[in-house]
């Protein structure tokens, strides 16, 4: 038997590859209070939930990492890439925990946890006023994790938590991109939204099965690669993607009477699925081998949906494949009509069913409000009002209720701030993608055609996927898509070709 | 604030319900991986099982356990009987743990989740030479684990297996039970089956749509009185009841073709998950709120099963529910001709197939061969013949392959040895049960006619349930039936007069 010549380095493997084993439990239980937990059970799971994430996090910020940190880097001559960015992000894994003491870190977990449980039914009953009192302890919460991580990195306390999700951005860079999309997207929006007025659309008026959808759902994810050996599909009230990286869980739901929308979150979540799924497989379970954030995430899940499959290209697939294998019959499932029926640009309240037009100013709104509650320049009492003037600004509606508001959104009510900036960064990260991988081959699109996955699968694995956290954001933009900056330019032209 | 006057007691209970918070992460998590997990996830899954089973077991074992159980000794004058059984069970948990090594802990525990998992094909794809260096691994650890367990209890090392699953129990009592159930069995098996010889059974042929039998199941497990809010029914390939006492996860396995067999297993299983919803609410994170033993779990799923529904008194309301709530029609689903089809009589290779005359000569040929196994007196290459003798001897019928012999039970690749006996234990004490139940109020009965389940629950949780495991496994025994021995005569009467 031989000694490892890095034993300190191993030693810091080692220890990571246990606190994975944890986390691993945590998400599947995650997904299980999510998807499938009886209701009275959610206060004993919240206990349950915050004994593993308290272990999780004592483990996370052991003074012993500290140690073996610094000795493992004494040991760099003998490391490759691959082990040095793993110090780096243990490293980042360990500021993250040493950043918030213990105590406010359990205090904040459970708050987050029964809030969340009690935002489930104060949406569906529009109770802005039942949810306040938790509600106001987590935003509460969060303000001392921000205080106490804005003390640790010397960042201001909105960047400390935007770096959670995306590493390496801050709302200054945010906000430069966000101002390019207010001063161009009214107008493009109204120009889009005139231009689809005088456009005629045969609707989906078939009532379609569950079962039906079930299998034309599993059919399309198999096309793309979905390995139903790591990986599965249940029903939820909110679609999520959660698991593992070796058990992807994927969420939908289904209404008989929609069955095109549930398709495309099929797909959306597919997207989030086969990143986790290509991961480096050696490093799966070091920090390395993890997603690069959250903006790249929903760029894998955007890029499935909006940029392959709302397109014309896939229509055609989707269309033949209708008639051909389900028996779908009708003018209304030609390729022309369904892009048009998935392409309906028009402002709304709900984020999730947005369009990909209007999105981005959902997110603004979100983003803007996130800072100044942070920051405790906005009231919980006035929080309402001030969503419903902001929408008005921004989309020309106005909410009559909270759920069509400030209620709508799971994130909040779960400790989670500092995330929605990730969604916009995603699918402008999409569109740079598409465009990168259609530079490079031009059988991308048309392979979209027959259904076929294979090339732009084979791009997005070599270039961004099998990297895991090698390279810093940055560089891994810079390494998928030529450039290292988020470009709103390339999106905002990606959507008026697509959409005028 | 006052200071608790009992400072170590309360630090153990405090000490036991963070144990018990990661317990019942263990008891989902393992549901998930029997029923829900992707076949690629297993090794990660059971790297990460072993992980937290380990910081279970260390936590089970420490020495600050040991010291806060002498101290709270001397607050004894201070506690409650309720406290002060619970300390007689931190002792009894503690002892299981610190009786084996943490090294052999983990070892017989990751062993044993890969064999289990080998074991699904093995069985389905008849292969026990593939099975056998798995299997022969866990026995190997399960004869260490054994052996420290025996050293430590000073017992034998098959009574001290025994005794992880029925406190109290021995195999020399477990003997003597056998012996009576040997010496009578077989001719009383002889007189029943001549009896149904001459029987005429209409079958069930109709198709049943899972849909339906979901419905059907879910009505009864309502009526039986199992809260939906805090608990699940599920489909797995093999059934069975996990989770944890606040979120019961119930699996059962639909057969379109035969619809009776899968909703005796629903009412098999509900009566588990009865017990787990009606154990002492206060004490439910602590060892003393916990089940009392695997016997007197069976007892509460074969009291369902056995006992009520498969008695004439519950086959009227049967019978009249499928008419008229399911729209079932025919002769064949009067009650006297469903309560023929569910008591058939007649010796087969499949223990959970079993009616429950033969049932306990299935158990008695797994007894006697996992102590002679535990003693090393079986090498694993002659299993399957001595098993195929066995049941030769027992029930006058030899399997032709292994998945219809050795191969077909869960218990012994996952590890499970010592777990049979309770299987027969528990029919016997769910037939005293009955007896005295039935003695203390003659509504009993009667109420199953209308499918009323109020006056049994309401017996078995004063009698039973609430207790936790308040008494001993006698006392208990004691309290509920008036008799702290196990009395294979009353189980043996109940079979004659139900049969003959």
């Amino acid at each position: 038997m031989t000694l490892p010549e890095v034993p300190n380095y191993s030693k810091l493997e080692k220890y990571f590859a246990q606190i994975n084993n944890l986390s691993n439990l945590l998400s599947i239980i995650s997904w299980d209070y999510a998807a499938f937990m009886p209701p009275l059970a959610a206060p004993s799971r919240q206990a349950e939930i915050g004994e593993l994430s308290s272990i999780i996090h004592k483990m996370s910020n052991s003074p012993e990492i500290e140690e073996l940190i610094v000795k493992a880097e004494l040991e760099s001559a003998e490391l490759d890439e691959w082990q040095l960015a793993n110090i780096r992000e243990i490293k980042r894994n360990f500021d993250q925990a040493i950043s918030v003491s213990e105590e406010l870190h359990q205090k904040y977990t459970n708050a987050s946890n029964e809030c969340e449980f009690i935002w489930r039914n104060a949406r569906a009953n529009n109770d802005y006023k039942g949810l306040k009192p938790y509600f106001k302890e987590v935003i509460n919460l969060t303000r001392e994790v921000a205080a106490s991580k804005a003390d640790y990195f010397k960042t201001s306390k909105y960047d400390a938590l935007i770096n959670i999700y995306q590493p390496g951005s801050n709302s200054k860079s945010i906000r430069a991109v966000y101002d390019t999309l207010k001063a161009e997207l009214p107008a493009l929006l109204q120009r889009i939204t005139d231009k689809q007025s005088g456009e005629k659309i045969l609707p989906l008026n078939e009532h379609v099965s569950v079962a039906q959808q079930k299998a034309i759902g599993k059919k399309i994810m198999e096309m793309m690669g979905f390995d139903f050996g790591m990986g599965r599909l249940d029903e939820s009230t909110h679609p999520f993607c959660g698991g593992t990286s070796s058990d992807v869980r994927m969420t939908t739901r289904y209404d008989e009477s929609n069955f095109i929308t549930g398709l495309m979150g099929v797909i959306h979540e597919t997207g989030h699925g086969l990143y986790e799924m290509n991961l480096p497989a050696k490093y799966k379970n070091q920090p390395v081998g993890k997603a690069r954030g959250m903006a790249f995430h929903e760029s894998q899940s955007l890029i499935m949906e909006m940029q392959a499959t709302i397109s014309h290209e896939f229509m055609e697939f989707l269309s033949r494949l209708l008639k051909n294998e389900f028996g779908f019959k009708g003018k209304e499932y030609e390729a022309e009509n369904l892009f048009k029926v998935v392409t309906v640009v028009k402002p709304g309240f709900i984020r999730v069913d947005a369009d990909e037009v209007t999105y981005p100013l959902h997110v603004i709104l979100r983003f803007e409000m996130e800072e100044a509650l942070i920051n405790g320049e906005i009231d919980i009492d006035d929080l309402p009002e001030i969503w419903n003037n902001k929408m008005e600004s921004y989309l020309g509606i106005r909410p009559t209720n909270y759920a069509q508001g400030c209620l709508q959104d799971i994130h909040w009510p779960s400790g989670s701030f500092g995330y929605f900036p990730s969604y916009t960064d995603g699918a402008i990260i999409a569109s740079q993608l598409m465009a990168k991988a259609n530079s490079s081959s031009c059988n991308i699109k048309e392979s979209l055609r027959t259904g076929s996955f294979k090339e732009l699968n084979e791009f997005l694995n070599k270039n961004l996927r099998n990297f895991g956290s090698l390279k810093t954001s940055g560089d891994l933009l810079l390494a998928a898509t030529g450039n290292s900056e988020i470009q709103p330019g390339i999106f905002l032209n990606y959507l008026s070709d697509k959409y005028l």
